[in-house]
């Protein structure tokens, strides 16, 4: 997409259309003409057997989508391990592509693999808590009687480096736009609109 | 933005994140996550000496967007002539630029220049009628008398040819997304949002 523009802008200042002499030429270079404020997003669709592998795949879906992931190394030294929370689930998927979004713009941290290690929902959900880290069963953990979704996550990857990792698309911002979170039996789907 | 997309699509179908075992394959080529519903805008921008000669050059504005119009040669015996309407300027501004659109997807018709003929604009602007083709002062044409704003142009290109001209980016609609039609005293500017 940045070479489609540079290409078009080039054109536009190329491009001097005939006028009679009653037209001064105006804007740089003679062109009558310019393009401004591109916009565009895409729609993420990831999915998996449930939630929680669903809300893994999305991570490598948007990362491949800013560099090629097949050109991105785990480095364990680099492994972060970090928690992400949210009120519903819109928000909970919100702020789960939203931090990683942040760690690659902040930090340079590519994830190229997110496992999660807890996925803890509110207490009317307690029994489809996925990957508990222990306790009986009825017992609320301290997410669930707050009513938070919360997510605990092992992200593996490495530090973006443009000599080896391929630019790819910058993805501006996560949007709610559209979002789709879909449960189902032995299936989950989300989709979400980045824009780009 | 189309190789951009392909190249995406690749890196989609080529990733199959790391799974236990538990994990079934699912989707086409085993990866867990496409991307859809790509959509993008770009707004044109176009100037002139008045509105008659903005609204002229928003034409190869939009065209050079669709290919390069320094490859495009004027073939006289294809020139048309046309005439668009509109209840008011936003309106005249979205037929104009969409019968050209229109023009370029059913007939393969890419226009290089539009020479305008007649801006006809209602009566309570009948003083600032540009370029007319006759008539007392004062007296009204028929668009004016019915409120109706009225464009008779002269379109000059030739047929679009694959082996000539290259492919630019396609132009999906005209949209009245913050169109904006600026008058002023020796200059005019034209806002218009495309959806590409």
């Amino acid at each position: 997409m940045q070479q489609v523009t540079a290409a078009v802008r080039r054109r536009a200042a190329e491009h001097r259309p005939e006028r009679g002499e009653d037209m001064g030429n105006d804007g740089v270079a003679g062109e009558f003409y310019e393009y401004l404020d591109h916009t565009a997003d895409v729609q993420l669709h990831a999915w998996g057997k449930d939630l929680t592998h669903a809300f893994e795949n999305i991570v490598p879906c948007m990362l491949n989508y800013m560099t090629d992931l097949s050109k991105v190394d785990v480095d364990p030294s680099q492994t972060q391990t970090f928690e992400v929370e949210g009120h519903d689930l819109s928000s909970l998927l919100f702020a789960w592509l939203d931090e990683f979004l942040f760690r690659f713009s902040s930090e340079a941290f590519v994830c190229k693999a997110a496992k999660i290690l807890e996925f803890v929902r509110p207490f009317e959900n307690a029994n489809t808590s996925s990957k508990s880290t222990g306790g009986a069963v009825g017992e609320l953990k301290e997410g669930e009687k707050q009513g938070k979704y919360t997510i605990k996550v092992q992200a593996e990857g490495e530090t973006f480096n443009l000599s080896k990792h391929p630019q790819g698309t910058e993805v501006k911002a996560i949007t709610y736009s559209a979002m789709q979170i879909h449960e189902n039996e032995g299936r989950a789907d989300l989709y979400v609109i980045i824009d780009i």
